[in-house]
C-alpha cells in the first residue's frame, strides 16, 4: 500500500472473484453465471439503449422500478435498484449496521458479507452451521445483530422455508433482517411478500444468475417504503447514477419476457436433478443444493485434488480456501452437454 | 429515516442530480450531456457485448486499461477503470482521506465533493474562489490536505495552467493532489504526464462529456501503480465487477474512434465560442469556460428568473441554490441549432 493509503482501510482484505484464466477455452462452471444468453429482448433494449448513451439515465429508473414492483406485487417506492447486488448488500452495511449495531450471518456463506462488514467497520458474529451445513435457526432468533441471511444459501445451496425465515423476522423487530435471494429462482421460497407485514425486512435479488445478466450488474433490493428510503439516501450520496442506461434497458427487457427466464431456470433444475444423480452413482456426497450449483465432495479424494484434475481436464469449478469447506468444490449447473462432461471427468477421476 | 437507519449517516445531504423533467420536450442545456451520439464503433461494440451478458465482466477490464494506457502514454496497473467518475472520486475519498487527513477544495465547485466527504466522516475545507472565480494558487500550496480540483472547474469553466497544477502537486508530497479532469477535452491541460513525476497525482477522467457516454457510467483514474494499487483494494472491497459488459466494450469502441472524438470537442468549442459572443452582444456576462457549458450572469436579470423564463420556453439550464452562484446560470453547450434557440430566447428576455 502507498504511504497515503488511509489507515481505516488497512486491514481489508478484498474479496477474490472467481478466476478467469485466458490460457485455454474452459468449460466454466466456476462463477455461478448461466448456461443461457440474455433474452432477446434484453438484449435488443440494451443495443437500442447505446444509441443515446449520450444521456445521463433517468436516475429514478422509474421505468425498470415499476416493472419489478409489478413482478413482485408491491409499489415502486420498495424497490432500489443497484449496480448488481453487491452494492444493494454494501448500502445496508452502511445503513443499517455501525459500532453499536454488529451484523452476524453464517460462518459458511457469501463471502461478501464480511467483507462489507470490514470495510465499513461493523462488528460481526460468524455463526456456525449444523454439521450438515443447515442454520440452525436458533441463533437467529431475537438478536441484536443486523442479519444477512444467503437463502438459498452459498456454497451449499441449501435454504431456510418461508416460515422459518418468518419467525426469523418477527423475533427481530428492532433489527433489518436481509435476505439475500440471489439464488431464489432455482428452487427456493421467496420472502419478498413478507416486506408488507415486517418493516424490518429486506431482500435483495440480482439479474445476474436466473436472468442470464451477470455482464450487466443489475441487482435490487426491495423493503418497506422506510427503508428504501434510507438506501436511497445512500446512493444519492454515493453515485445517483449508479446503473447505466443499457443494463436498465435489459432489465425492462427481460422482465418483459418473463417465460423465457422460467424455461431456463425449470431447464437448469432439470440438469442440477440430472447431476446430483450420476455424481451420486460415482459415489460422491453433496448437499440437496436448490441454487444453481452443486456443493459436492468425495469421500476418498481430497477436494482441491478433484478442482485440480477437473481443472486438467478443462473444467473450472470453484474450490475454496476455508478448511471448514475445504473437501467441498462449488459447481455451478450449466448445460446438460457441459454437465455431462463433468460427469464424465469426474468418472475418471475417481478412477484412478 | 427508519427508525433502523445509523446514526454515521444522519447528517448526510446527497447530491442532487439535474432535473429530468417529462412533461414536455426540452431542450436539456442543464446537465452537460453531449449533444452527440456516441461513436457508432461505442453503439456497436455495446450491442455485440449485449449478446453474452450472461457471463460476468473480466474484473481486471484488462483489455480496456491497455487502450486507456495506451492514449495517454502510461501502463494498465496506473489505470483504475470505475462506475463513472463519481466512483473513483469517492474511491479517493475513501481511500486518502480520513479524520486526521483532511480534504480541501474550492467553495465553488463540483457539489459532490462535499458529498463525499461527509459520507466519509472527512472533515473538509472549503477554499473560497477569488472574486473573479480564479482559484487562489497560494490556498492550494503546502497543505496538509488531500486536494480535490477540478480543471476545468464546474461551474465556471475556469482552468489552473498545468504549470500551476504542477507547482500544487510539487508543494504537497506528503498528500494527495486529485486533479478531476471532467471537462478537459474542451480546452484544458491535462496533467496525466506528470503521475511519472509525482506519487501523490490522482488523475480522474469521465466517458460522459467528450466521448458522449454519460449514460454508459464509465470513467476511471489514472495514477501511480501504487496509488492505483490502493484503488483497487477499495474496489475489490466494494464492487469487483464494478462495471458492466457493455459500457466497458463501448469505452474500447470509443477510443478506438478518437477522430470522432476529436471531431465533437471541436465542434463543442466552436459552438461555445459562437454563444459566448452571442450571448454577451446581449448584455450578459460570463467567466471564460473551457468546459463544454456556460457560466452566465445577466446585469440586470436575477439568475432564477432567467433560468425560470428559459424553462417556460422549452429550454433548460442548471441554476444553483448556493449564494455565491445564484446571480449565474450553468448553460450546455448544445448544437449551434440548440444555442442560436438558446440565444434567441435570451433576446426575447432581455428586452422584457
Amino acid at each position: 500500500m502507498s504511504k497515503f493509503f488511509t489507515s481505516k482501510y488497512s486491514a481489508l482484505t478484498p474479496y477474490k472473484p472467481g478466476e478467469q484464466p485466458r490460457d485455454k477455452k474452459y468449460i466454466k462452471l466456476n462463477t455461478n453465471e448461466s448456461p443461457f444468453p440474455p433474452s432477446p429482448r434484453a438484449i435488443e433494449a440494451a443495443s437500442e439503449a447505446a444509441k443515446s448513451l449520450q444521456l445521463y439515465p433517468d436516475p429514478t429508473y422509474r421505468a425498470l422500478h415499476e416493472a419489478i414492483a409489478a413482478y413482485h406485487g408491491i409499489t415502486p417506492d420498495e424497490v432500489l435498484l443497484t449496480n448488481g447486488s453487491d452494492e444493494i448488500l454494501n448500502f445496508a452495511f452502511m445503513a443499517f449496521c455501525d459500532k453499536e449495531h454488529p451484523a452476524a450471518f453464517p460462518n459458511i456463506t457469501y463471502g461478501f458479507y464480511s467483507v462489507f462488514a470490514t470495510l465499513n467497520h461493523v462488528p460481526y458474529t460468524e455463526l456456525p452451521l449444523n454439521p450438515d451445513f443447515t442454520v440452525n435457526k436458533a441463533d437467529y432468533m431475537g438478536t441484536r445483530d443486523t442479519l444477512f441471511i444467503a437463502n438459498p444459501n452459498a456454497p451449499t445451496g441449501l435454504a431456510l422455508s418461508l416460515d422459518e425465515i418468518e419467525e426469523i423476522v418477527r423475533s427481530n423487530p428492532n433489527r433489518v433482517v436481509v435476505v439475500d435471494e440471489a439464488y431464489v429462482d432455482f428452487g427456493g421460497d421467496t420472502a419478498v411478500p413478507l416486506i408488507k407485514q415486517y418493516d424490518n425486512l429486506l431482500v435483495t435479488r440480482t439479474f445476474s444468475k436466473s436472468r442470464s445478466m451477470a455482464g450487466a450488474r443489475l441487482g435490487y433490493g426491495v423493503g418497506s417504503k422506510e427503508l428504501i428510503r434510507d438506501l436511497n439516501t445512500i446512493k444519492y450520496s454515493t453515485n445517483p447514477y449508479n446503473v447505466n442506461s443499457m443494463s436498465a434497458a435489459a432489465g425492462l427487457g427481460v422482465m418483459a419476457d418473463e417465460d423465457y427466464t422460467v424455461k431456463n431456470c425449470a431447464e437448469i433444475i432439470r440438469v442440477r436433478e440430472y447431476t446430483k444423480a450420476a455424481l451420486k452413482d460415482l459415489g460422491f456426497e453433496m448437499t440437496d443444493s436448490l441454487g444453481n450449483f452443486l456443493f459436492v465432495r468425495h469421500p476418498r479424494i481430497k477436494g482441491e485434488k478433484i478442482y485440480k484434475a477437473l481443472r486438467k481436464r478443462g473444467i473450472l469449478v470453484r474450490h475454496f480456501d476455508s478448511v471448514l469447506i475445504s473437501a467441498y468444490n462449488r459447481i455451478t449447473v450449466g448445460t446438460m452437454e457441459e454437465m455431462k462432461a463433468l460427469v464424465a471427468a469426474m468418472a475418471d477421476i475417481v478412477k484412478e
